[in-house]
């Protein structure tokens, strides 16, 4: 428990703190966002606010970790590195990326095609290792199995390991390709993706700290959880939340600071990470229900466009911005989609301890 | 926890729908707040936006929790019908002030004597009923003792039981004061007191169930939780924290309509109530930190002034319009002050966990 607290606390307190200092350096050496051609207009003042604030995020959540770690004289684990490892590699591209938008002055940034060699390498990394090292318990962080509420039966290695191994990294790379786009495409207004990941990430220190105290081990009942190491877990989840809480001071409109590429992959990385090793790939969708919607209508908009040949069912994608247009603050459509995902969040974890309660 | 989660779900559907209906109604009625004329300047803009929503709320949180109790044939008990008196008495009394502020169209409202009298009676009666009226169990809702994280050695009745009625009189309705008055002062910006109150409720939620899965009873370890009916309690809770959050959906900024008295004082009527029938009527002032605080820096401000002979500590009380003041907008206040609400509840939370672990 006190692990998981200093993580949190550290991070916070990081963020909180190293902000405002980030922000000065920035606007010292003038980078400012470029704010999308293709957003609502009203979006053009938002011109110039530094971005990259995803920095400040992945670097206060790593010295969280890994200070609370060394605080506690308690050593790094896997699945923890793991979800790290797809936190930073995935931030890493995401920097690249926000890089040469800024320093070009233009709005697209890294080429396609670099994007997904970079998001590929950290992805197939991250699954190769995640099944392939088991821990003292035997447990390996991910598994063949694709999970919900825990494992279920479907099983990618149902033909052996080696097409089981290809299956998975495919399985692990849309997961995480769904969740980096996700938490990008939420991140369009002051706060709205920082503040609904704090929300998501907590939800995953509770799933984590479930998890701990219902391992399954030696001297444990039927009913049980498989996962690798918990408790690093739940404090890797616990920090990447404080650091969002303390960064999210700043991201409050009006934004002294935007988290960019570098933060909403950072996040959607670490989300995915998580997910994949608690054992709960599938309501992961569920706790992070606003990031699917927001992704959702993004997708049926674009499809719709294609299918009817030009016709839209919003008035502009993703949803917040609908909303925009139809004249709602852009305040209200921030606290309004955290209220919703606050909600996803709490019917995940309620379908993740009904399982737990009706199981027993 | 069906029966929690019914409460929750039933009335945040019904203060979501219900509120706009509300308004239409108390705007076709041209019944429109009277903001006060010693706030910032800027809030006479918020003139006319209706108020009394605390209507809303109490009335979601009744059907919600009654509702419940009906779908499930679960009957009512003592603490949770106590606690909802108290919100019901206390809401009373502000509805009668904001009626009187709207019908008079003059800021002052309910004059003070009156206020007294109304809160004392719905107070003290609360009080008599709680200790007096024993469960089941052989449990009061409240206890002659002084409770933090449990009932502490601080024991009123330590002169016999009459002494200690009379004093557990007054301490239950200096915390009933102090809460309505805190809830009161911190209602001043959109969504600031709803929000806040919404998590204060759900920590509340969280005490109480813990409450339910660790009570004494026969079978029970050395342990445990002495705690009246807490099902109910969290009912009552989860009832409130929906309500709120339903309501906030509206009460975001732009408001397009404020709690009003009626919801303030009785949220803060629920809230020390529900302190009380948990045995942690101290750890409520840390859970519900901010409000202490927003409460605190008014009662500052007021003792600076008049022991210095006119010195103001903040720019002006209580604290949000002092931020105000200093050139932060209303919608960053709200969303920092909620930051911080939360830490404090999830501070207060971790202490009451804490006691639970060192203890056993």
């Amino acid at each position: 428990m006190l692990n998981i607290l200093y993580s949190f606390a550290l991070a916070l307190v990081l963020a909180l703190f190293g902000t405002p200092l980030f922000v000065r350096l920035l606007v010292k050496k003038s980078f400012g966002q470029f704010i999308r051609q293709d957003g609502p207009t009203a979006h053009y003042i938002k011109r110039g606010t530094p971005t990259m604030g995803g920095v400040v995020i992945i670097t206060a959540a790593l010295v969280a970790y890994f200070g609370a770690d060394l605080i506690l004289g308690h050593p790094p684990r896997l699945a923890g590195l793991l979800v790290l490892f797809l936190f930073v590699g995935m931030g890493t591209v995401g920097f690249i990326d926000d890089f040469i938008k800024i320093s070009r002055q233009r709005s697209l940034g890294l080429r396609p095609v670099w994007k997904f060699v970079g998001q590929g390498a950290v992805g197939v990394t991250f699954a190769l290792l995640a099944i392939n090292f088991p821990n003292r318990d035997g447990w390996t962080p991910a598994s063949f199995k694709v999970s919900f509420l825990r494992d279920t039966s479907i099983d990618l290695a149902f033909a052996g390991r080696t097409l089981g191994t290809v299956l998975f990294v495919i399985w692990a790379n849309f997961l995480i390709t769904a969740w980096t786009n996700a938490v990008n495409l939420t991140d369009g207004l002051d706060g709205l993706a920082t503040g609904a990941s704090a929300m998501v990430f907590m939800a995953y220190v509770i799933v984590a700290l479930w998890g701990i105290s219902n391992l399954c081990d030696s001297a444990s009942a039927t009913h049980c959880y498989v996962m690798s190491d918990p408790l690093d877990v739940a404090m890797v989840a616990a920090a990447i939340t404080g650091a969002c809480l303390g960064f999210l001071w700043w991201n409050v409109h009006p934004a002294a600071i935007f988290m960019g590429d570098t933060g909403a992959l950072a996040l959607g990385g670490a989300y995915a990470g998580l997910s994949i090793v608690t054992r709960t790939e599938v309501l992961g969708a569920i706790i992070g229900g606003l990031f699917v919607v927001i992704a959702a209508s993004d997708i049926i908009q674009i499809g719709w466009f294609k299918i009817s040949g030009g016709k839209r069912v919003f008035k502009m994608a993703p949803l917040h911005h609908h909303f925009e247009l139809s004249g709602w603050g852009e305040v209200t459509i921030v606290i309004r989609f955290w209220l919703i995902a606050a909600l996803f969040a709490a019917v995940g974890l309620g379908l993740f301890y009904a399982e737990w309660v009706v199981a027993r």
